[in-house]
């Protein structure tokens, strides 16, 4: 006899334990709590995933999630449409709009490029960005990037695209700093990052942060 | 503007952070996840809550959460049906089943008093096993709900009931066993459980757990 009571219900503990980072014991309390739940709230629950997976947008100029063709961002005449700040996915989009410190414009890769998963260049938005800059009117991209081995070679590979398609010059290609959170005690600030920042410190200038 | 690039994915991250212990952050990403995997796996992650919520069958006997009228632990002429375990909910049955140590039948009250929340005696199913008992042939009750207030107030109640029924004296009433739970070091043992552990001593069988 299965561990469940109900075929019913295991596969929907199944299905809920296929998320990641959800075990099979939350995955049980999570299906029985849908089960308390009315039939329009359980309707309501499955219908926003299905909707999402059918009806999702992806803007045409940055391919960050959207309900348009053209994202508020990319559509918007408020933004900075000559910076681009190059990033992983969605959520880095959204922190970094959080942050409230940006007003350029996004290209959302998708990924980034890991040989160990199987995912190269062709696999995420670079060619795209490439059109976009030879394009004309950009003038600086920002690659804000993970800082991890496939972060720095994803940078790499395509700071070497624009230099092979003539466009490093016209271009400024910059990153986002490296070096100690601000609020971090050094103590707890790993090696790498504690070495890096000595030799990459920068002027004190009274005051500014 | 939102601070979501798409109303769709905001209604799919409201839907999933409304699970219990699931905050936006890691809604999100769950979201992103399944916006990730194919249109067929949506649809059978979706389906899988609302067919079980639609489908879903309580045992006549039991109320256990089922695929037929009766389950198959109350179905089964291997299980012996003089003796009921009563306990507060569908994952108490499999935890106790997973322990395989009992071969008795269940009693799911599907929640216990708790007069905070609003839950009295007629919310949860006692009345239902009052008339299992008064069916005849049952031998012995055993009542397995939490060692909270609210447990033992239902414990009570249910006690009070068996005698008001006339029926304290044919059916022993147990408990399960409350003590030192078995790998725990003493230190680490709260001082109630300990206190209660030495109170209720039991004899030294040599060896016995």
């Amino acid at each position: 006899m299965s561990e469940y009571p109900s075929i019913l219900l295991e596969q929907a503990v199944n299905q809920m334990a296929s998320l990641p980072g959800v075990g099979r014991k939350t995955a049980l309390r999570l299906v029985l709590h849908l089960l308390r739940q009315s039939d329009q709230d359980v309707q309501a629950f499955a219908g926003a995933f299905t909707r999402l997976k059918q009806e999702v947008v992806y803007c045409r100029e940055c391919h960050n999630i959207s309900d348009s063709e053209l994202c508020p961002i990319c559509s918007s005449s408020r933004r900075d449409h000559s910076t681009i700040c190059v990033v992983e996915n969605v959520q880095d989009v959204m922190s970094i709009e959080n942050t409230g410190q940006y007003n350029g414009v996004y290209h959302v890769l998708g990924g980034i490029i890991s040989p160990m998963d199987g995912i190269g260049p062709k696999e995420i938005e670079i060619d795209s960005l490439m059109e976009r800059i030879a394009k004309g009117g950009v003038e600086e991209i920002i690659l804000a990037l993970p800082t991890t081995m496939e972060g720095d070679t994803t940078n790499f590979y395509i700071f070497r695209r624009l230099q092979n398609a003539g466009l490093a010059q016209s271009v400024k290609v910059s990153q986002l700093a490296r070096g100690v959170a601000i609020g971090n005690e050094l103590e707890y600030t790993d090696e790498i990052t504690l070495g890096r920042s000595i030799l990459n410190r920068t002027e004190f200038r009274g005051g500014e942060k």
